[in-house]
């Protein structure tokens, strides 16, 4: 697999980690999930991330779902969460999984850092952890993380870390970062790096109209992504609001916090990509009101968009 | 003005609190923004909230501000975020508000409440101090206020003090919350309660459905909040959604934090209602980009909502 | 009264707001402080600080309260603290305490600044909203304020505002911050600023060693305070630790969160000083258990330092 | 190894975990860091406790670091941290410890709970995943761990959780918090139950008055813990305070919240018990000033108890 540089664009799936009803880890369900983001035209897929259940899995079974994901994905360029409480984890995971052909590793900042040195001094230990060959990619999802980083400071973090390629740009709001970013790049004062969005897709419409890259994030439909990303680059502004507005009732509904994910895995199983909708505890379960809320979404967006169209089908349906 | 009780129901619109460019209280722009929602058909109106800036007002100001808006409202109900630092200042402006005609008023905890026995003391105290008589709103806003309500602390909470009406409902996620209060109602644990809810609207289609008495919220056009209300109310699940899903890429836009203020004010200044869009310091400020996204989100809108053409009009414009 | 300078130094005592037990401000007991304060030889008192339950207070007794020590106070600098939520408030207290004849006022970060930015720009905001003209102090204690202040922050915050004339030094640990600033100062970099440090005395000791100033607490001894700043201002180093020390066991529990108020009250009330140890609602109360805790260590420390004797005495008592 | 129970008491040490200075285990260390403990008289280690700088290592350095002391240890209870950002992994460490002996494990509370019933959820949760047959510590240590416990929650734990036998007590304030906890059990609504407390043994003080069964901490004079638990016990009141607050002056310059860990290695180091004072990275380095303060408090502490002598010894030393 090609290993991760700053000029990679396009449309980066998070992964959930599929588990069996009683917890254990669903291999088939990984090889299904691979093969699907293949074929709807991922650029890559991207593991162990906080939606992919990553802390609830001990070190060998991180191991093994990362090392699953890179085998089976061909044309997927595979970035592997590695962030943990200590380095000693961080580095292990990291090199275990590009020695296995990741393309890279995603490091997100630990919730007691403050300060603007805290921050920079962190990633520069972390950088200094798995070494200067393994790119990385930059997670700034302050919602979750509760660490708040000015756009000097990525800079900063990036300028001192020739191998971090990557944003993962998710906070919010973002929009004016993303222009104070691209801003620093042509005033020189920050080298190429490229931005892919995340919070679930929402505001993914004018995230790429502000100089993101792509997206990378979850949501069940990772083709509305990909044709909004596409459609954006192609300049066809009002095409990709009128698509991406189909879908905003269902990524708005997604992007609940916690319970985000039980919706995420109930469309991926809906739709047959993964066999259980289970998370492994401690974790959230879509309730029937939930789960009829989201299919009158589908059938909703399914007006507009034929593939979120996932009622049983009668003999000529399609 | 008639005192708020747990029948309360409709739409209560969030105002911001207008500002001249140099930071000054604008009264004429109060008066607009009162017989504004009072002729688009709100059932209320809440004060000096989060949204209205209320900590940079000092008290002598917060008691103008709010008795502005009592006073020139004459079929509204007025609520008065009297939330303080302090049992005497919250006391304070919650009897001047009263004694001017003011419905209720709304409480947000101080972010220092952890655990359910500290929340539960806090209101207690709260309303001992705002005494018996006056009604209130308990506003449950996690994201913003840091502090979490499980179902069962507001319950003891509107046990406990029989002068608090009302929950202004911004959890999020929040969709199990309202069932699970209307479910303690339906086994006798919980008295009636009146349930707005806010986060600007982003829920409302389905917080309706789940069984909200309406909205208290501070989108721009509470015309659209107003509607889906009532269409929800009269049953018409689609026509409902299909109005909100026209209106929602802007609720989207408008509910970023921080960032969200400004586009209130910047639609309400465009519809004529404010003079200007200025918050006082600290406050941010809309960037060039910002308003352009909004204008042509404003257009999207309006091809579904006539409302929303906020365009210069030719002679001929409708 | 003088204006206060960053040449201040010595012992500043961090007065306690004394209420009735019904809570209405006891304005005789205030009077009562100011004089006991000088008349063991302080420098100055603050008032309306974090431990003066500040925030309990409405906008007119907060300035009643500044007013009233201001007035009494013939040879001790009242320094104000005018933290606020809001600018608006923070500069009516402050313009007002100045007007009566403060020496200063101080200002704490609200919770909620997180990058350097943002701290920086808040207390540029502060200055203005203040006004070049008053002196004031910055107050840096993260335990309480959840706000983190590297050294280079402080520094720039100084030398962005002239007017800032003093550090309330509390983090903790801080021994090496006071260090750094005062290297800061031998490289040229920062301006002269006096340092004075809370944290209510516990690591006085040192902090006097590594550079400090004085000190700014409100431990229910400051005879203690001025005698260690003295002693180690003298270089008098076994002196002044061995009267910390014997001190040492009750500046501890007096520092506890929370209780601390409560013993301090408790202290100054056995020693004639306030009439009642109440605290206004939402307070603490000292359970008998504490109090008879407090007793046993003030009649520890009384057999090396007599002040600490409080016991009721018989005629030969002393 | 004997299995801990409810009515363990007497002083656990926190132990460090040593390392080389590049940042490897260092077994001898471990060794002697075990002799040390059972020489002096404690009653059990603990290991990998946040002191132990746990979430540094990886999965196999834990159980390894777990291993090795409990192997040493023949007379002491080895309780091992097991504390995880997942269950898996807690499982993992759990089962492997306590096959290899060890007494029980510990968990601390992850970060994000916030309501009673999350915090009483996560343990039985916890417990399930250890299963019912290892005897569980339950961490209380608000400070750092952000999480609060009401008396009556742990309660709820602890009758949901037979094999919970033992509570390690750091909340600050928290003398109180025993107080209640053994009048719960006085009136019957709280089973039996080990409390030790943490806290760098700052209030121990009274701690023991108000109902302890002793200390778990890793103060570096695990001598005076015990002297101090004993007299305690025995009823000598005032020697159990006179040999503690000699002590006291260092130990509140151990419990610097991040310094401490500096200075129990360096003063470990110091006694010859460990070989280097290095933590591993993320680390903190004591300062040349701070080696001396520590110096200079060893030799006043020496005053009351000669083992605090460590001074370079000449022949006639003492």
């Amino acid at each position: 697999m090609t290993k991760l540089t700053a000029q990679a664009a396009g449309t980066f799936a998070i992964a959930p980690t599929p588990f069996h009803d009683d917890g254990r880890i669903d291999e088939a369900s990984i090889d299904r999930l691979t093969d699907f983001y293949t074929d709807v035209g991922c650029d890559g897929v991207t593991v162990l991330g906080i939606l992919g259940e990553a802390p609830k899995l001990d070190a060998a079974e991180a191991e093994q779902v990362a090392l699953r994901f890179v085998k089976r994905a061909k044309k997927l360029q595979v970035i592997v969460g590695v962030s943990a409480p200590g380095f000693a984890t961080m580095r292990s995971l990291a090199k275990k999984s590009m020695d296995a052909g990741a393309a890279g590793v995603m490091i997100a900042p630990p919730p007691h850092l403050r300060t603007d040195d805290q921050i920079i001094s962190y990633f520069k230990q972390a950088q200094e952890a798995i070494g200067d060959d393994i790119p990385w990619v930059l997670q700034d999802y302050p919602l979750t993380l509760t660490v708040v980083f000015t756009p000097a400071v990525i800079r900063k973090i990036v300028m001192d870390s020739p191998s971090c390629v990557m944003l993962k740009h998710e906070d919010w709001p973002g929009l004016e970062k993303i222009s104070t970013l691209r801003n620093f790049q042509k005033d020189g004062s920050l080298r190429p790096l490229s931005i892919l969005v995340g919070n679930g897709g929402l505001f993914l419409d004018f995230e790429m109209e502000r100089g993101a890259d792509g997206a990378m994030t979850g949501y069940a439909f990772p083709e509305l992504l990909i044709d909004v990303v596409n459609l954006s680059k192609a300049g066809k502004r009002d095409a990709a609001h009128d698509l991406f507005d189909a879908h905003l009732p269902l990524i708005r509904y997604e992007q609940q916090p916690g319970v985000g994910l039980t919706v995420r895995k109930y469309v991926l199983q809906k739709r047959g990509i993964i066999s259980s909708s289970a998370q492994r505890k401690p974790g959230a379960v879509i309730t029937p009101q939930a789960r009829a809320e989201v299919d009158y979404l589908l059938s909703r967006v399914a007006r507009v968009d034929r593939r979120a169209n996932l009622q049983p089908q009668s003999s000529a349906a399609g």
